[in-house]
């Protein structure tokens, strides 16, 4: 082993962290104009932007990812000369509710926060799945009312639709965490006079839940049950529930019906008698008819799962209907881009005191690349003008001549590196440039520039070296030196 | 030791860690708005953002921070579990140099590229300065013509004008490494021959001109000579020049005259016949020229130095030269708020070849403080309009009148917490809400609404608590319910 380690390479390798990436150019910019977007819209409906430090205590955050049971798992943690454990946070909520606390004697209530940043996750990397990824969330800390979850829903139709998604193709369905706590009541599963026992075995019927997709229905009845051996033989524990139980919570995932109000009225006959069963419907029928009331439309869907052991009341989640083509060229729908939820205990860790809040959070790079697929992203222009070098003794000409370009607004730049006009031309090319400014000891004699139409001239530009072919190229026109901001702006102009 | 670990607070402290802070609403979007306006500076310039990861490899980043002579020193670091060290990046060059030799086969050449964002490092907290921080970088790679540098200086000017700088109110002043290299020759601390010997030497003289703030012209002097003793009886070893020697760097540092020609002419004295040296004072002189053809001036300073162990040629600083006053009340120039300079050997450390570089990086957070002294930040608007509520069960209508407003383009919320008319506009107050809409039974019925003008009524706020003595304040009017968008807008617009 100590062997292995001398052996090493003398030279650093250039790569990114494995699950780790760069954004080049264009896309950081259909990002930055796409979050542009979206805040926007948080900020018109009354939220306030917060940033908070990257770095958070591990103390602070949590010993939980909202959907991973085992503590510490998933964070990068390592251990400051105060002996004291950092952490790069998992999410913007747990900050949140660190940043709540600290400074709530200062902050509004409710405080209607928005916040957009990378979050960092020591998971296991994979295609499309990074360690690094943005998010983009909205929450409302201090307000009890189901109006503004709500609220929360129908911003987030509104931010979706801004970022170019047309109202068709998503759909926003809602579900509450209290309707299960009463199918599990009903189920034996949970005594609301001693609400912590029985955690173990809720917390299976919550994982049961969540892997219907993956499981289907047969599955999560043994999972419900006795337990389930999978194919490689592994066994996983069950929850233990009679047949008449299992059916209870396989009825409850499958209660949406054609309406909101023929799924509520099954849910109210699987909940029963339980108080907290019919507090939970009452609130989905509340938050679909404030959002019907909006011309917002949310689906009550009992399927919806999102963590639900995190949340404590109303959840949503956005998924985009449209389809798309999967690796294997099969078509299946895009899927989720968004959710949230009710999460009333998170503040409580600090202060002792509950303290209501709701949110949502838009998976940034999951709804980018689904405004790629519809050839919706913000279309990055032409590159930047190029004015080639003919004389290198002449800089400060081709210098005024880029400065009068960018003083008209334009995006305009001098080629700085080596090389003959085809090599500065090819570079042109690379940048997607346009146009690109030639001036030689002839033009310069004469008062004029050429400028050379990229958009017409690039399949050319391999094949010819010298600065006398070019002037015969067709795509290229004279022009005199004081018309050069105009002319290169009618030649931007039949480009588009 | 164990028994104080045992002793843990059951709740979490609700802390930022030390040396980490929060942005807030206003802060937030006034460094957004900054960096747009920067960024557009150096998009139209012809540069592409990039965006790295924050996490490098420790063996990308490299063992050393540009002003830090100790490996590894001040970088927050951990291992991942694949047994390789991960770091935060602590500033947005080394990433671009991994960046440029992971990817040189398809980015163009030269590779302008901006950047922005925060970096991280392990220092010692202290009065504003923090453990993470913003840098706003451009650099272009692969370019090693001097005018490559001139043009950084100049966008680097145009840039902290459009952020708010007007042009009195900074000074660009340049320097360039290969005039000391050439110093160092004639004072025999430099054999061109064989350039790494006497490195540590060198490395005494250059930390020595750093310091010359701090230690004045005798302290410098004994740097360079035998070495210093402090108050407290550390002693510092020299770099055992002469007297004549130490004269020489001396002279050099302090080599500006009343312009950049006599200034020259003193350094091109100083280096004698070091090639080198001239070369140095060659491209000073060059880069002088083209930033005066551009109407950018730049001011020739030895004294600048910016880690010059770092860089390889021309470096810049940019400081404000407007006076603020400091903590003890003293007044003094604002200083330096960004800087860069030529550095050819970063990306070689990955390809073995050379690669010519040259950047600036502003420095955020300072910037925003200057432009917050000088009152430049873009002002943020009033709060949102709140709408507050009077009846629970009205909430679809108090969401519509919000909805209306916003679709008017107008910042517009619900008011979704508790309480009565006094704390529901207590709060508007600290949302800088300008306009309260009110709505009763009374207005429901007669279809009108009341608009609060908060900005005229905040004064009594505190004192009323009744929906009835409201109406009768002058600050209050009543509108029709139809007219409700057109109302709130000409109350926005006395507001203003």
């Amino acid at each position: 082993m100590a062997k292995d380690k001398q052996k090493k390479p003398r030279r650093p390798r250039a790569e990114t962290p494995r699950g780790f990436r760069d954004y080049f150019g264009a896309e950081v910019r259909a990002r930055d104009a796409m979050l542009a977007q979206i805040c926007e819209v948080y900020h018109a409906w009354g939220f306030d932007p917060l940033e908070t430090s990257a770095v958070e205590t591990v103390e602070a955050l949590g010993k939980f990812l909202p959907d991973v049971d085992r503590p510490n798992e998933g964070v990068f943690a390592w251990r400051d000369e105060d002996e004291q454990w950092l952490a790069l946070r998992y999410d913007l909520t747990a900050p949140l509710a660190r940043v709540y606390a600290q400074h709530r004697q200062s902050l509004p209530a409710p405080y209607r926060r928005y916040a957009v940043g990378p979050v960092w996750r020591d998971e296991k990397p994979g295609p499309g799945r990074f360690r690094q990824f943005y998010q983009c969330d909205a929450d409302t800390v201090g307000a009890a009312s189901v109006a503004a979850d709500a609220e929360m829903c129908a911003m987030l139709g509104e931010a979706l639709e801004a970022a170019g998604i047309a109202r068709g193709d998503y759909a926003v369905r809602i579900n509450n965490r209290k309707v299960l706590n009463g199918v599990m009541e009903v189920v034996g599963l949970l005594d609301p006079a001693d609400p912590e026992a029985q955690a173990g075995r809720r917390g299976i019927v919550m994982r049961a839940i969540d892997k219907i997709d993956r499981l289907g229905e047969a599955g999560v009845r043994a999972l419900l049950g006795a337990g389930r051996r999978d194919e490689s033989g592994d066994f996983t524990a069950g929850a233990g529930l009679e047949a008449e139980g299992a059916e209870t919570i396989l009825a409850f995932m499958a209660a949406r019906a054609d309406d909101g109000a023929a799924t509520c009225a099954r849910l109210r006959e699987l909940v029963g008698g339980s108080a907290a069963g019919r507090e939970g419907v009452e609130e989905l029928e509340t938050m679909a008819g404030l959002l019907a009331a909006r011309g917002a439309s949310a689906v009550i869907d009992p399927a919806v799962v999102r963590g639900l052991g995190y949340y404590t009341g109303p959840v949503v989640e956005a998924e985009l209907t449209f389809e798309v083509v999967d690796e294997d060229g099969r078509p299946r729908q895009f899927g989720s881009v968004a959710g949230g939820g009710r999460y009333d205990d998170l503040v409580r860790r600090f202060t002792g005191e509950a303290v209501p809040a709701t949110g949502i959070s838009i998976g940034v790079d999951r709804l980018l690349a689904a405004l790629g697929e519809k050839g919706r992203l913000t279309a990055e222009g032409p590159g930047p003008v190029v004015v080639t070098v003919m004389d290198r003794g002449e800089m400060a000409g081709y210098q005024q001549m880029a400065a009068e370009l960018r003083a008209a607004g334009l995006r305009a730049e001098v080629f700085l590196g080596g090389g003959n006009m085809a090599r500065q031309l090819k570079y042109a090319d690379q940048r997607r440039a346009a146009v690109a400014v030639i001036e030689g000891g002839d033009e310069r004699a004469r008062g004029v520039v050429q400028l050379k139409d990229l958009a017409l001239g690039a399949r050319l530009a391999a094949e010819i070296a010298t600065h006398e072919a070019w002037k015969a190229q067709p795509a290229q026109v004279e022009v005199p030196r004081g018309g050069l901001v105009a002319a290169v702006r009618a030649m931007l102009a039949r480009a588009d």
